[in-house]
């Protein structure tokens, strides 16, 4: 994967100088892909852009999205970052350092959430993995500005020197995230008619499978074997 | 040497915000010791403050130097940090791992210079050694508080931890190949109950789901998951 491939995505930010910051850190680290969901109202006008000094065009060429599974849809691996450090989270560098590996052209997407609250529960879940900055126990709130920094330094280590990404194999490389939620529409569709999945509730487990899948990083091949599957499970379950 | 033995030296900064977004980053990251030199002389009252978020003391509690010689007269180490890439630089990181070996009660000083300029040769000339954070070339400028943070994070990777990576939670360990096995073994059977592999030859698809469950190499919970399902599979199957 090359510093390209990364894109940074802001959920709900609410001051326009932490856009504008942010902005500068990603363009500092080679980064230019922002990608913004309900970002602040001023963001075209505040004085805080000038926050955003030399990186502008990141600032002004940054997409929008109205929900996150919008944002990623395309996106191969999805990342958010979390001030919990949750069991199963990686850290920042090793999040980097494993993008090395992948393939030219596939995505990945580190999502960060607004600044007081974080990610919503439901958005963390429909990530695939999760990335914690380690920090002092005293006070381990960073400034978003601040944790967007970070995380685009340790791309940048990871992907901005010599030694180039592996090479793509079409038949090889994983599906987007928008195909792997296809296939987990149809999972979730089969395991609720065969009682697997509790309806009040399907999303939680839903959530686990999600992450071992992502994980996996089913090829085109292998989705469509999934999604074989949950239609064969419906199939057999109808009376 | 440890966390407390690290100072911040801010030489002439401009901007109290830069100041106290990086009395912030100091915190995240286990430092508090910041020397001043010629602080911006709003610092006791600009709103800006309200970026040291959680870190009012270290802002409030810095020492006060009228000049970097006054400053590190105390310190052991004296780095500085600089945005033009010099001959001698060494990076943060390697700076930071270069202090794990110093002795306890030793000092260490990183040492900032002022937003536009940087330091005067003097003062460059006056520091033991530079620091240098590497960043694109197409905009290699850091914001003041961003290189602390870039530097603090660097730190405490290199300080504050117990050496070495975070050890493994044990419900993450990976299951062994046997018991993934076992779930394979499960699925086998929930799959041709319901004519999902075919009886002449399920094996070639097995081990498609072999290679895409052991790529995600399942956790204990996962695997008690993925067997609950197929025993769910069996049972809906069931005439």
């Amino acid at each position: 994967m090359r510093l390209q491939d990364v894109q940074i995505v802001l959920v709900r930010p609410k001051r326009t100088g932490n856009v504008a910051a942010a902005c500068r850190a990603m363009k500092n680290m080679g980064l230019s892909r922002l990608l913004l969901v309900e970002p602040p109202e001023d963001l075209a006008t505040s004085e805080d852009r000038a926050l955003a000094y030399g990186a502008f065009d990141v600032l002004d060429g940054a997409r929008r999205a109205p929900t996150l599974a919008d944002a990623v849809a395309e996106t191969t691996v999805v990342l958010a970052t979390s001030g919990k450090h949750e069991g199963a989270a990686q850290t920042a560098r090793d999040a980097a350092e494993g993008l090395r590996a992948r393939a030219e052209g596939e995505g990945a997407a580190f999502v960060f959430g607004p600044e007081a609250s974080g990610l919503t529960r439901a958005e963390l879940d429909r990530c695939h993995g999760l990335v914690h900055i380690p920090t002092s126990a005293e006070h381990a709130s960073l400034n978003l500005a601040q944790a967007v920094m970070v995380v685009a330094y340790e791309v940048f280590l990871a992907l901005g020197g010599p030694g180039g990404p592996a090479p793509a194999h079409a038949e090889d490389a994983p599906v987007p995230a928008g195909e792997l939620e296809a296939v987990l529409a149809d999972l979730r569709a089969a395991l609720l008619d065969i009682g697997f999945l509790n309806p009040q509730n399907p999303d939680a487990i839903l959530a686990e499978l999600r992450r071992l899948l992502a994980r996996s990083r089913p090829t085109a091949r292998e989705a469509t074997l999934l999604r074989g599957l949950a239609r064969q499970i419906r199939w057999s379950g109808r009376p």
